[in-house]
């Protein structure tokens, strides 16, 4: 089959991947919409040493369900992390964080930019009929937007910084919006900010950042400077939550965050069934955050399109 | 009056320290006993820029309380903020954060090392006579390692990993170790070690760690080289409590805090009344902590005593 391939930091086309056959316990999927994330640009400048299909964002349709298949046929969007259900950390509810687990597109399996892909069972969340497919496509950053609340305590009123206007903290703020919170968002492109102007949210440039007011700031500039804006917006005894993955190290003042007793918070993947209620109530809004969409076979052109500047979402249609 | 005097990074015994008068509000109290803590040591190595009398942990008797007599002549503790109580962070119930704060011994308020010094009336904590000087002199520092547990919740059974083993490491220990937690406290020397296994908690060389298993690691080293190894010891979704304060910035990172869902915590510092009763009760134990007494002249010989390798506390007979 066709899908994109990413070995040594190099990502190519290729016509010759064999179409995965399902293990035990898992459905093969015909993927319609892909779409690429900044952890996908990452893993192309050597965030992780992924080799194979990348991908991790899709909505698709399953083709073969061997002892499943009901499945078969339905629409669906799949979480990303593959787990093994027995180690202790399984065992104490986190499969997420299985340590032998599998990822989709990041970790040891074949992702989403490709005619097909594999995931187990229970992996899988049925798409309403009403939700399109680019609009279904947002479910997996939608769920990492809602880890947050898993993880913190998003109370009426609160003041929300949020840093990073792109396509993660536009879904971040719009769920902290309604979530009570009084969210901020400090961003660098107008464009994107009116998107979230409509969203009961306010905006502004890092010199519109109120100093050490924000009793919760999220990271989600996929930058080490954004940091730096997260840490001067955050109050004494507050909380920052830490969204982007990047290659490379930060430098941080751990003095600093003991004087200022600040929490930190690194937050991954979240829970996909109240992202799809959001996306089909329509409460959380992703018009406007689609730049650009690609055939499967101008996929490359589609990865240099969302690592330009001030572009959103990019989605490639995989032919599913 | 007698004291030591830090100024650009050195620090000088002076006799001709003026006798501090309380200010409205203030005691003035002539310290019995100070304890160097690594704040001091790093305060002297230019970690923050104080210029005065250091020292912040300390028992004295109040000897002149304007407006407040019925304190003169007790025998008293302090906490080391003092705050506006007005400002915003102080309304909004955090007057150890208060923007425009003085603390003792350590930002714009002469300390413990001197034959007095002065603090608000609302800082004090009347010591019970049973608790003997050399004890109560602990109180601010175990105050700072209970503070842990205003921030984190500490469940029985707990596995928690208290990363250092000096004067710090040893009270966070036996606090969370009171708390029901299942504690291991890795540590560099077996003396030091030795004085916590009687204590209920288990104990260990770096290579003893076991990876990626606590639900709470407290980095107590005062060293950047301490947050490796609690990284290390930390389980995916746990928690870091930061308790060093030191010289210069740390590198971590950012996007692996994310993948594992790591929340950091730095905490500083606590409660005095449960301390107070802790010590009273003995249910903490500072018996062998002390290890060296010098009398004010030799504060200096006090300092470079305390900075040693392998030394704990040692303390000042101020005179008082």
């Amino acid at each position: 089959m066709r899908g994109l391939w990413l070995e040594d930091r190099s990502l190519r086309l290729r016509d010759d991947i064999p179409v995965p056959e399902p293990p035990p316990g898992e459905v093969r999927i015909r993927v319609l919409r892909a779409g690429v994330c900044n952890t996908d640009l990452e893993l192309v400048r050597g965030y992780y040493p992924f080799t194979g299909v990348p991908g991790h964002e899709f909505v698709g349709r399953v083709e073969r369900a061997p002892g499943a298949e009901g499945w078969e046929g339905r629409r669906v969007v799949g979480e990303i992390n593959a787990a093994c259900r027995t180690c202790p950390t399984c065992a104490a509810g986190r499969p997420t964080h299985c340590e032998t687990r599998t990822v989709l597109g990041i970790v040891g399996r074949h992702g989403a930019f490709a005619e097909s892909l594999t995931l187990p069972v229970g992996n899988l969340h049925a798409v309403p009929g009403s939700l399109p497919d680019e609009v279904a496509v947002f479910t997996e950053p939608l769920a990492a937007a809602l880890e947050i609340q898993q993880q913190v305590d998003v109370a009426a009123g609160q003041r929300i910084v949020v840093v990073g206007d792109g396509k993660l903290g536009n879904l971040v703020s719009q769920t902290l919006a309604l979530a009570g919170g009084d969210v901020l968002v400090i961003g660098r492109y107008p464009a994107k900010l009116e998107l979230l102007a409509g969203r009961g949210v306010s905006t502004g440039f890092a010199d519109a950042l109120p100093e050490r007011m924000a009793d919760l700031v999220v990271e989600c500039t996929g930058d080490p400077d954004g940091f730096a804006l997260a840490r001067r917006a955050v109050r004494p005894r507050g909380t920052i939550v830490l969204k982007s993955t990047y290659r490379g190290d930060a430098t941080v003042s751990f003095s600093a965050l003991v004087v200022d007793e600040i929490t930190l918070v690194g937050s991954r993947c979240g829970p996909f069934a109240p992202a799809l209620d959001l996306l089909e109530s329509g409460r959380v809004d992703v018009t406007g955050l689609v730049h650009a969409r690609y055939p499967l076979d101008q996929a490359l052109t589609a990865f240099d399109h969302a690592a330009r500047p001030g572009v959103l979402k990019v989605l490639v249609d995989c032919g599913g």
